[in-house]
């Protein structure tokens, strides 16, 4: 499989999606972009696993990493690409996230051998899977010196606008106790089902925080995304597990989001099973400023959590800013407009010309 | 196999025991107790699938059905019987849950050819799995002039005492509905699980009625016995579904019995998916009087349900009486003091004498 870096950025983007890369199975696709970035004599390249790295070298005063993942979700039945040029639009698997995104960063790898600011691309594996395996987050623990920058895109589909930092996540399983009995002499057991009415109660009465940071106006929430209680249809239960889930703004540490979370539950069992950093916009360093101010348009939070935390964690600031519209992301319909392609292409283009 | 009705009532538990008979699986069992019982020339015996029914027709003015089911819940390391003779208790699997029970029936039916009353010993099958295999259920519809009797008696364990009635039971879901949404935008989805804080709420705040009905006070109950719900651990859930198990005193009607559920759940969506009327003690009917006499001690109520409620279907009273304690019954340390066969083949003997 070759890539052709000469081609327009819709082109390209339908090459990189007819390269089937579903999570786990990137090999294929990472050998077509070493391949192609190899090529490029202004570049080095780097290859962790099946992660991509290529950096300029022109000693310029500032460093800007630019990164997208290679792997997608599962086929569901959405390949190959499929133009649609009456409506502007390149429909299949990929399309919004993310290979639109990795098109603009080869466009950029490609048509920029002397940019304003130095360059690391990073093109990557295993986003859509478990933590373990993200190829981004390998390389912040194996080469953190290959990531040092001032500043961070990550071109995850934001409508091709700048949305800066992220919310981070929590998860935890709120417990509830009781003693079995069987239901035809109930009043000989405790119901746990019935003990978490409370939980529910609080969760019901929860009063979202909306705080303002750099500007922008982050949304926490806090929800039960799962429940489960029972032993049989004859059998007053002995255990209630409510899952939930709190999205919590940047300006709160991971400790702060889990003590906030066990007050919150105060008095019940407690047991938290996942915890992610957000990430905080950053707008007010130079890079984000002049990449904010190139851009143009409204700026908004990222209320999803995605791999711009990881920048967080290296002290660099890093905003999404990509083609799609993320509502379209792991959708069987999923496709990217165009104009959003040309865009980022353009603006990206101009800001490091 | 052969089964020796001349045997004494321990050793003839032992021999029921001791040809398997877990449920669909009863031929062998019931093939034995009809050949049994057809050598004995003061009954007319009648099979129907594999549930035996033997009469006596002395033109008695009062006549007693007297029934166990023969079948078993799964063996569970459980099988042969074996006797403790200093601790007085035959273990195994049955010789609570009720072989005792059938092993004191047999014994009626071999030793009392000129009963007081008029007898119809029913023994059947299919009674611990759905209620399409009841075999008691099966006759009612399919022979109910075979049943028809002034009072009955069903050897279920109930310690060696006479527990009458029994109350009703209904099982249904009370569902919830929100509007799915991810959960780092939650503001823009509808959470059910949260929705169903108040169901809980109304549960955790249920008082049972006591109400007194032939001088036995009985308990109802109100009580989630399962709880589900959620989508992913990103999405805010758009279904929470509780499902409930009401049990009624026998005072109620199904009928009513739903009504009261759908009234306490007012304004939520309730599916009944199981109902199943309660048995009234019907202690004033002069056969029931007798025999409570005769027994002596306590009567309680029964508050689990069982097969007595066919026999309010058919309008004839109907009490729990039989060897063993119910809380070991479908355990595998089952067993049955032998205290209790005795007394119980005894009591039942001086009664029909």
């Amino acid at each position: 499989m070759q890539l052709d870096l000469a081609a327009d950025v819709v082109t390209l983007t339908e090459q990189l999606v007819n390269i089937e890369s579903v999570s786990h199975h990137e090999q294929v696709l990472a050998d077509a972009v070493e391949a192609a970035l190899r090529e490029l004599p202004h570049l080095s390249v780097v290859r962790r696993g099946h992660t991509v790295v290529a950096r300029t070298d022109l000693g310029r005063g500032e460093r800007v990493v630019i990164a997208g993942h290679l792997d997608t979700v599962p086929v569901n039945d959405n390949l190959p690409a499929r133009r649609d040029d009456s409506a502007g639009i390149l429909h299949g698997l990929g399309t919004c996230d993310m290979k639109g995104g990795d098109a603009v960063i080869l466009k950029l790898a490609a048509d920029l051998p002397e940019p304003s600011r130095d360059l690391t691309f990073v093109l990557y594996e295993a986003e859509e899977v478990e933590s373990t395996f993200n190829g981004l987050r390998k390389l912040t623990e194996s080469d953190p010196d290959l990531l040092q920058a001032d500043f961070a895109i990550l071109m995850e589909p934001s409508n091709a606008g700048v949305e800066a930092g992220c919310q981070g996540t929590l998860r935890a399983e709120v417990r509830t106790s009781g003693e079995r009995a069987h239901s035809a002499r109930s009043w000989q057991g405790v119901n746990a089902i019935h003990a978490a009415a409370e939980v529910l109660n609080r969760l019901a009465g929860y009063e979202p925080r909306r705080p303002e940071l750099d500007g922008l106006t982050y949304h926490e929430g806090l929800n039960a995304v799962g429940i489960r209680g029972g032993v049989a249809g004859n059998v007053v239960p002995d255990e209630c597990v409510v899952e939930v889930n709190f999205r919590f703004a940047p300006d709160r540490s991971t400790a702060e989001a889990e003590a906030f979370v066990r007050d919150f539950f105060d008095g019940f069992d407690v047991t938290i099973t996942d915890l992610a950093p957000g990430a905080m916009p950053g707008l007010d360093r130079p890079a984000a400023k002049a990449f904010v101010e190139s851009v143009g348009g409204e700026v908004n939070p990222k209320f999803g959590w995605t791999d711009v935390a990881q920048f967080t964690q290296l002290g660099i600031p890093a905003v999404n800013y990509g083609p799609g519209d993320p509502l379209f992301a792991h959708k069987q319909d999923e496709h990217v407009p165009v104009e959003h392609l040309t865009r980022c292409e353009q603006t990206l283009k101009e800001w490091l010309a």
